[in-house]
């Protein structure tokens, strides 16, 4: 046994989080609505919560990227892109939520821990292989990204406005892998198990 | 002389441009507010304009980090931490346009290009250099970031409040340079010489 | 549904298989008893056993390593070597097979995905950490370990002997996620959710 | 204000600085003459000088290459090259001095800016372009530049002289720049409005 | 003179060596064959022979990929893999011995300094080259391998069989270089001058 | 035989050389005086003096820093430095000729060899290892070069002249391996045996 003692668990971020009852009430409706929907409530909701003026803004922006309907890249193709770039950034939090929407979404079990360990050799198709691609490169090194990129990944069949959520969805989690490494936010132990087991 | 021709400016995105009457209300009117301050409007407005949802997120994100009152942050420190952080990521339209903000608020001409290209060697003192430095680790290693690096920051006086404001600007700026960077995002002419004239 | 076509699995490897039937005695023996253990051949060997004598000399060296007794290294800390390494190379199969074996020897269902995104934040104790470290210079830049590094070890209680299994099993999955990356070597479905559940 | 006190100046090395009534008398002609022309003495001459054999050879070195006539390079290209590969090398003294004259040869006030924080986004030509990845490839890593590099900046009207001259500006600034940043040569204030006002 | 003293010859190994007549009779027997044979025992087999199982594994491997007989690889090519490879890992004593094979089999007193340096504009074949440029990115990156890459060598002419040995000897000598260099080999003096002088 | 054929002697440089008698007489006299020295004219000399200027001040630095009488760094010790950053260029003509130096001035005919490897673990002293480590950051990174640095290396003993020559050294010899590498020199075979045999 590795972890050194179970009595206390271990902490979901190394600043102080703040009190559910003394936050204000659109970000606890917010927490509560999630904890009604998921069973539980994800760590990063508590983690950003002791500054409301950024969750709002964090939620904001992660909602209009990731929740929206329509457009070319389904939902499970937009959670493989926060796993493949969150690994590059070896970051724990979003490797662990967010692989656990691709196997929900997807309902592949396999595929969120190829895709974090090598999205090159993931069970994944060609198409979705570039979008990976174009998606790396946002992440890794934006300032070469080239008009030889965008036909890339537009000879793929994404539209412009497909590359932008690519591309948005890229840097959005630039920069949540930072907070959540900076924090040392802790996955919730819910997520690791979810979408293995068939239904 | 470089430049090709004089006759039609060079874009300043990739992507299409919205049309200003055709925008919500409150983007459209955040966008006159600030070309009524600044006397022009800055292009990331316009380029970030044509997603309405990520761009008031982008900016109640940006405020709550770099317009906010009090904290042991002055304005022109949070500018500092954007400008040396997008300089590592080679992101002109950020280097330009916060560079311009660091000349305005330490009312100091040379600092800008200096964190620009070497912040180890700009004439900053020994407390901005630590602030420089963990802003640094942020920005290009942050899964390496450890209790080590909160000692040394936390040692130059600034509060646990302070040290998440220096990660927090640093981590959304990586997404700000990615964007600003595939987006091809162009710095406004004005930019260049703000703040390098005495007034 | 991300997988093309559920009719014929995906090849396990790049390069031809040898058949079972005609393989050598000893190299056929071998894969039936751990197939006779473990309830489905890794595929692994299925790969290897087309070169015989790399095959006798690759599974000799792994066993000298990993399954010896006694030592101030359990197994479950010598495969969490292989994980934390082979994350490291982006090796898909080291990481999805020996995680498993993380699972079941630590009976810690989290610990195999903590240690393959960033042993750093894992939920391990100090001891272990120093262990990874090491075993991760050696890994990724064994021309600068020092005798300081030696010693950074040697001082969580690691005796000459424990120091030389940490750098060789580092040493010997360099070999084999390279071996495996080139050949694309497929992990089997059974290990993705090995040790995930209570028994 | 961010610099400490304005009594005295920050230093212009790290190392010890000559008197110029010790001078050799054609290093001190030198530097009489360049003062005379600019109107002040660049730090460089300064802190160079305590080696006037080294100094000779440096600006000996410095005027065959960058001040010649002919050839297929013009002046403002030659700083170019200077610019870029210098800002790559986090070289202050090189990036703000050579910037200037990128500016004043140029007559293009933002080009020097654009040109050191990512110079594939700069107001250039794609002549220019090629010739800067061509002198990017032989700072930053020569030992690859290969017949297809040659091939590519040929492709757009370099002759094997000018070639030469790429090359060797941008390897007798990579002398240049660890010189600069070896010993904190600090540039001269003057440079840094230089060429950005319309005379 | 840089050696401080001559008269205790520096030590071969940071770990403890194994006294040659305790060791099992196998491993004891190889030693003296290779004594017999070379003249001198290279310091690989005492440095390992405190480890019997690993011995034997290491050699066993060694053996299977760099003596065999046929095959579209000869002798001295399957060294030039290692030296160039040995090279990149910084290992000292795998370029000085591999590199005095190099030039025996090769009879070739130039060629493995040029690899060892830049095997790019090294005097071989480009065939040769083809087969270097595949075994480096082994070597360096293979999780990036694709069948762009196994294209470009099979070009070449090489069989699968050939690049399989191309790649098993790059992965066998990431094993044996961070060998080496944890423990310190010393390469015996021996090695230097070996196939330097014409016979 | 790996050599393609003996009949016409592999080019020294890709750029066309001079003929001796077209230089100027005193470059062809600098030639003359090498070749009546050493035996044979090292290529570098041809290679540059298609450019006498250049071919002027790269002598008159080479011999500013490298010939000099007195100082803390001997003859041997200077043209370690060249060795240990040449390699890291993976500069060959660099490595081989100056490695022929080391061996020459040093009386050892193993050193060369070793820093080109690995200096860390070459037979130097701790004073001349902390020479290159000085160098080799000054080569790599020289804008990390810090006030630590400069105590780390003037602790063993250097003065402040000594450490401007180190970084010197280091930063001419930066320029030289461009040179080298982007023209394809080669080095003469006779470097490659000299200094191996005792005399």
């Amino acid at each position: 046994m590795t972890q050194t003692s179970s009595k206390s668990p271990p902490p979901i971020s190394r600043f102080s989080l703040p009190k559910l009852e003394e936050l204000p009430d659109d970000v606890r409706a917010r927490i509560l609505a999630v904890q009604e929907k998921a069973g539980f409530v994800p760590n990063v909701f508590m983690v950003l919560a002791r500054r409301p003026d950024e969750f709002r803004a964090f939620f904001a922006y992660h909602d209009a990227l990731m929740v929206k309907e329509g457009g070319g890249l389904s939902k499970g193709e937009r959670e493989m892109i926060v796993v493949a770039t969150s690994a590059a950034n070896d970051c724990n939090y979003c490797v662990v939520a967010h692989g656990a929407l691709v196997r929900v979404y997807e309902k592949q079990p396999l595929l969120a821990d190829q895709v974090a360990t090598n999205y090159r050799t993931a069970d994944i198709s060609p198409r979705q292989r570039a979008m990976l691609d174009f998606a790396m490169k946002v992440s890794t090194e934006a300032h070469l990204v080239s008009e030889a990129d965008f036909a890339a990944v537009a000879g793929h069949g994404f539209s412009d406005e497909d590359i932008w959520d690519i591309a948005a969805i890229s840097a959005f989690f630039a920069l949540s892998n930072r907070i959540a490494n900076v924090t040392g936010m802790r996955p919730n132990d819910e997520f690791y198990l979810m979408g293995r087991l068939p239904k």
